[in-house]
């Protein structure tokens, strides 16, 4: 399990090096998508059922930054797919310079899928862009509809919103339209998918989605 | 409703800032709690319940720090507690400047019980000393029991880490002993109550620990 410890990057403009890094990641025809959530919404389970549902037809590999462990990289690596665990200093976030590291490390240029496992956290993260070829956010039924509201700007630079663990939704007060109009206020071109990832439900939507976006990069 | 602007205190040292807002609260014989947690784990459900469960024994304010909206205020509101909404300009912790102005816009002197809701997240708000007499930290069930091995510091630096939605245990895949084992791992003198603010499940164990501390402040 390969664990790098990262320092933020000291640069002039890490929009400008995200552009760049977008620009490498078409040229090479490497689709990235940056996960972003609060702690505990499920990435990693979310993550772990993509991997084994879609490694039949992509090569798939994981960037997990968190401020401290390996556990989430040990269980996608579990899964066989290619993955590198990265440590933020104690930083809530990640930045271009710092993925680019993460990307070096997973040796993407093979690689057809890259997911950025950001660190868990509905602020820092939202503030700068990575590179990703696309933002996707999580939210959980147990977080609450009323996200959107406390959080604006992860969901207005998000371009899918996931909205997981929907076989809970007996048990917890969400109101998954109100949710999605609260959403499509902040960013009227956000994708909104409900999904269970324990169930299978809905899953197709979210590889549609993927594989549509993972063609472009083509 | 009182909605406040804070801007990042300009200071010298934070944790001198919160060694006189302890000593002020220690005269004035106010207890102040700083509730920690990630987006959604219920800390506003948990003060709703405990505000209709204690405010015949004790006078209560509550200052609710987000990045937007006052939705958590108006719920604190509407059960006739005193509170105040803080907007904390995108920043994701409160610093000990910032509460003592939430403090002193709810009019603290004759309160027993001050509940600071920290903004919603794992990472930041543990690193800035609030002032508070007491920090808690809320788990909620759905995040799981790996948030110890993810977000050490912020168990290290709770007294108290309150397990909630307990209801949920059936539904999630989360061990309450490995979860309290690796809590005290990192701090051995934290305590751990598990509760459920829906149920009301050991809600007096909680409620207990308030009454103690509430009292060592008087």
């Amino acid at each position: 399990m390969q664990i790098i410890e990262l320092k933020e990057s000291v640069t002039a403009s890490n929009d400008r090096d995200a552009e760049i890094i977008r620009e490498k990641l078409k040229e090479n025809g490497t689709f990235l998508a940056n996960i972003m959530s609060s702690p505990g919404s499920g990435k990693t389970t979310l993550l772990s059922r993509t991997i084994i549902d879609l490694s039949g037809s992509y090569k798939i590999g994981v960037i997990e930054a968190d401020i401290a462990s390996s556990v989430d990289a040990e269980r996608i690596e579990a899964l066989g797919a290619r993955s590198v665990q990265v440590h933020t200093d104690g930083m809530c976030h990640m930045d271009a310079g710092m993925t680019l590291t993460g990307l070096e490390a997973l040796n993407y240029p093979d690689l057809d899928l890259v997911f950025l496992e950001n660190v868990g956290n509905l602020i820092c993260p939202a503030e700068f862009d990575t590179g990703a070829s696309k933002s996707v956010m999580i939210l959980s039924v147990p977080e609450g509809d009323d996200k959107p509201l406390k959080y604006p700007l992860m969901f207005s630079v998000s371009d899918l919103i996931l909205v997981t663990k929907t076989d809970t939704l007996p048990y917890f007060n969400f109101d998954l339209e109100k949710c999605r109009q609260r959403i499509l206020r902040l960013n009227p071109n956000a994708q909104v998918i409900p999904v269970s990832a324990k169930t299978g439900e809905n899953m197709d939507a979210w590889y549609d989605w993927l594989k549509t976006e993972t063609k472009n990069c083509k």
